[in-house]
């Protein structure tokens, strides 16, 4: 008895399943070329009704389905390491949906390694971001693995040139449609999507405790509320600042690809730390150290955009900016409303500001002769150059 | 009949003076100590009774009074060039201050040259940043003045240990004493001291049109106001910001002279700026470009703090972001409101930004297979990494 | 009567021919692929018998030949922004055949585009950094060209997998084999090949006069000869390096690509200028104008290493670099012997270097005692640093 | 009987005590103002008849004598780190005195300390950088410390204008005047001061064995000689440099203190670690981690130069340095000759080079059909840009 070529599979592919139409369609797709497939969702927050996306993926062939919760380790493994470096990119982006990327490929690669598969795929497009930082992290993880990204196979996009293509494959295999589409978690979700002019008149008021650059707990400083896992403080920042239309931005931003692309992110947890970060952070950490370490931020957030969260190098910031937290303690007090956030005061036990020496009150150990020595020394090149140009003016 | 040497001038000082306390003493102090006094208050904006401060200034004793107004070209020489370089120190501070100083002590010093004088003077404590930046302007211009800076001279701090002192030098020598201090007006000003909860409940828009990457026009969107003028324009956005509360930063900051300083900044117009003007440079400039030019700004915002602006690294520093600057150009929409300056929309003659190239939905003359290989291609150095770790572990 | 589809062009190519046997087979293959062919040789120094490269090309069936002499260009255009900017690549590499890339790529799209030639070719290998400092040049400057690159045509490199099938290729068609392959001069070249063992044993010594940054005569110290083009200047460095073994250097290096590959260099000339203006650069630049600079150096190598000459932030750092140099100018005396560049001195009309403000025997217009507040001044954060790890150690 | 307030001491110094002219005097004028003056004098190498030095300290009166060998403890907590670092100032100079001086001050401020001394005193002058390297480590290690500099002192610089009053004091105070005066020591020594020209005719070749970016062992290829601990490593590198006429050069460069000066340094050992560890640093690092540590040593370099050794950002830098060495391990073989250090290959079990991946023979894992889409990608902006820039000029 032998086994016909037609029921022989090309092999087992991992596909990142969201439920949805697309990656419905891809799932029903890949099985038509003949891989059998692993469909994986990834729990990292989002609105998702996760035992409906099982069942249809059973439903359409799966041959197993993966559903994991990685919402903590995704706060502490990949979002505090982007609070601890200030990630920001371009001055304006927090980077939520960027770093979600390695996490949710992270696990995608770890089941395709344990349940023997070759090939990973995505739904990703071809001209964005999210295929990069998705495919980087499966080759950096799993150097073999195969990857099969159907929005950049011409069979697959020349077949589906729009969504009215993909929803007729899907009446035509029996896949249901979603009514409305979701909008994926991750540190960008706002869940409320309130603009700041719709929210409260009456600021909320918090506290965050800070520990080695990261928060440890947060306090609603009126109704006494304390938060303290990686996972229960940022839900509940991501919560009272979507409350207060906190970090909607709409900006223009730089892709990797070398396209200009618009955006539309909300990152209300993410842009409360932020500022409380920058404030514990500025106190607490000397000058200069500091001065290092933002240029070693503006890099890291370049690689987080870029999909390079494993590489060698983020790998060596990461452990030099977690170097540099090792005194940023203490807590932040600020304020949440129509949008914005507003430092009211911050303390430390490790603290580096000095209310006597700065005082002009106190002359303390402080010499204020010394500055004008300072003050001379700085000149002596600037009193040389201007001698030079002088000189130079006269010879013309 | 001859001049005794006791009614000989040790020279003559040029003495920046607010017709504060401060200054005030220190003009009479000044003139104990032999020196014929010159004041000399620039306008940059301030709220101030300029013709009470010369009177004043006449009647303590001043051989000669200059009160210039140097509005227009501290927006123009100082203000546009902080904005060109999106300037910001530390990441929150607008530098508002720092750049009235060079602007100011510029014209003193022309001042000084003029009238003769070998001195200069200022009311500025030991302990900050303001001597350095005054006095680092007034050696690059003037390299062979002398700088009387009283605060730093233990006869006179040993002399006036606090406020107390001042006021009775004052009653004794007929100075009359302010009752409530002035706060500087500079691009830190916020005149209405309005905190974002006492703010309007309805959020003004405009929009601002940029050449060069300098405001050349605003237009309230409701009202049609129109301001055309760097002044005009600059104050106008100052009012606006300033009605909503926008640009108060409560910080703590690393100051050049070594130490950590609290500070409660105010820089409305200077605040809606920074953000438009992010806003349309992200939208018309090539992508690498900016990240060069935003590490130049980072440089740039440094010397401008410490008091560097007359140096030839800050000079060489401006002329390459004007440079940058060739093609920033356009219209950017924004909300202000409570605090919160929110972009709306920007448009451009000379945008980078290729809606068609970056549509999902056409392909246009982008091959998303040329992904796979830019993709591939980035990994080759990650799985090789992969390969060397890899290999470092069996060895173990 | 009918033209055949057989006889119809699938249109014309312009081919970067070199005249050896790889870009022979090219010419023949593409004809054979029924492309009109137009090959095109730049002469940028390197020891070539162009005439006889021309007949090779039409005996092969050349549409038309173009040997263009682009030595002069190459040096003013591309060597002499290099030595402003102290390029080198991870700290050794003078990016010699870098440079070549973009100024031999952008005649051969001129003439593209004046024939009416829609692709361009080369006979670069798949691996190398060669192929994408060609091609990226070819599509910043003519984005519409569609380039053959054979080597990473799978019909190509497999049907060729050595070079046995090339001989066997050239042989079946007519192609004449060369003897020996010929090195391809550059910036690289040392036609003599001299280690410094071999070389003479009496030093050559020579002045080299610069003018914005860039050397405007050379003169043999006891010889007396002098050069005053460009293109002389450089020639003779290039011969008098070469005569030393200056310039040689075996690394490693980190291809673009993702790579580390091995290289041998010679850079005879690039090497003698690259030391001489280090020198003169820092006897007239300001300190901190030269570190800005050096950091744009960094980034403008990488550029070119990269291909990226013809880009718009490299187009940006060519600006800025220039704008720097402006009082770079000065002579330099330097001894060349036995692969080892030497600086005996320097002088510049525009010299920062103040010998009496030096001296230690003059004291000038400099107090000693100044010294002692700048050291106290920057002492005051690293004190109370010790202060705060000493309270940290306290509590433990 | 009651002791007269003449003879009570104003406390207790510990000089920095090279045995010279100059710090003799100092040790005297010292006891003249009423110190009790401790001297101490560091073996860094150099060659320094120790014995005599402390005859002479005790017979001027020294109230104790300090002599003490850091030689092992420069090595490897500070030139160690410099190698590490590829440490090199103004892209030129090595460092050898400016790490010569934290070293030399921490044991002079741990003898202070133990010896409860109040002062700690130099015969550094006053235009130098000496001076501002030893004292910020005397502040930074001991902050409550007062240091007694005395050529920034009037008194002292006013009384000793030259060599010659020096001399006269030293006669009167009977303190026995050298006939030559002593090269210090450091990295930077070359007993031999031999120039290229007068060296051997013959290379020496060694090996230099790397484990975690530091030198382990050093062989000569040809003698067999070998050495293993850091001091005799980087002994015998300097003396085999030294012998060649390795590492001397001629330059002008930046001081702190704003001036430009000339200095002819000889760094023999050093120069030979620098070309051996940048090569094996290379061979090993990965291309973007390498790129992030350039700008850190960079900035490293500068600390060194300008006194920072004890400084936060400086401990941050080494620590993050150090991190990135891990896996800089191999061997390094080099020719030494006639000044040239000429790499000669490199070996190392943990190498990224794959000779395999790069090899243009063998196809391996890669696909050269990757690098069209890296291209292709690569100049999507560079297309966009030209796009944009013809229609600008369109529109003119």
């Amino acid at each position: 008895m032998c086994l016909g070529l037609e029921n022989m599979s090309k092999g087992t592919v991992v596909l990142a399943y969201s439920g949805g139409l697309d990656t419905s369609c891809i799932l029903v797709w890949l099985k038509e070329q003949g891989y059998d497939v692993i469909t994986y969702l990834a729990n990292i927050g989002q609105d998702e009704d996760f035992e409906a996306a099982r069942k249809k993926a059973e439903s359409l062939g799966a041959k197993k389905v993966f559903i994991e919760d990685l919402r903590a380790e995704f706060v502490e493994e990949f979002i505090w390491p982007s609070v601890q470096a200030n990630a920001i990119y371009e001055d304006r982006y927090l980077l939520g949906t960027s770093i979600a990327r390695p996490c949710i490929a992270r696990r995608q690669v770890q089941i395709a390694k344990q349940e023997g598969a070759q090939y990973v795929s995505h739904g990703a497009t071809g001209k964005g971001n999210d295929q990069i930082r998705f495919e980087l992290t499966c080759y950096a993880l799993y150097p073999e693995v195969k990857i099969i990204a159907p929005w950049r196979i011409p069979e697959f996009y020349n077949r589906f040139r729009g969504r009215k293509d993909l929803m007729e494959y899907a009446e035509k295999h029996g896949i249901p449609v979603p009514v409305t589409p979701k909008a994926p978690w991750s540190m960008d979700a706002n869940l409320m999507h309130i603009s700041p002019e719709d929210s409260p008149n009456v600021p909320d008021m918090v506290e965050i405790k800070f520990n080695k650059g990261v928060p440890v707990m947060v306090t609603h400083l009126k109704e006494g509320t304390t938060k303290t896992t990686p996972l229960d403080i940022f839900s509940y920042l991501n919560e009272l600042g979507g409350k207060h239309g906190v970090g909607r931005i709409d900006i223009v931003e730089n892709r990797f690809i070398g396209m200009k692309s618009r955006g539309i992110y909300e990152t209300p947890g993410g842009t409360i730390l932020y500022h409380a970060h920058l404030d514990i952070e500025t106190f607490t950490m000397d000058r200069e150290v500091r001065r290092i370490k933002q240029d070693l931020g503006i890099k890291f957030s370049e690689l987080l955009y870029n999909g390079f969260w494993y590489s060698p190098e983020c790998k060596f910031l990461r452990h030099c900016i977690a170097k540099s937290q090792e005194n940023v303690e203490g807590k932040v007090q600020l304020s949440v409303f129509k949008g914005h956030v507003y430092i009211l005061g911050r303390e430390s036990p490790g603290s580096l500001y000095n209310e006597e020496l700065v005082s002009m009150d106190v002359q303390g150990d402080y010499d204020p002769c010394d500055a004008s020595g300072f003050i001379k020394i700085n000149a002596v090149r600037l009193r040389e150059h201007h001698r030079m140009e002088r000189e130079a003016q006269l010879k013309q």
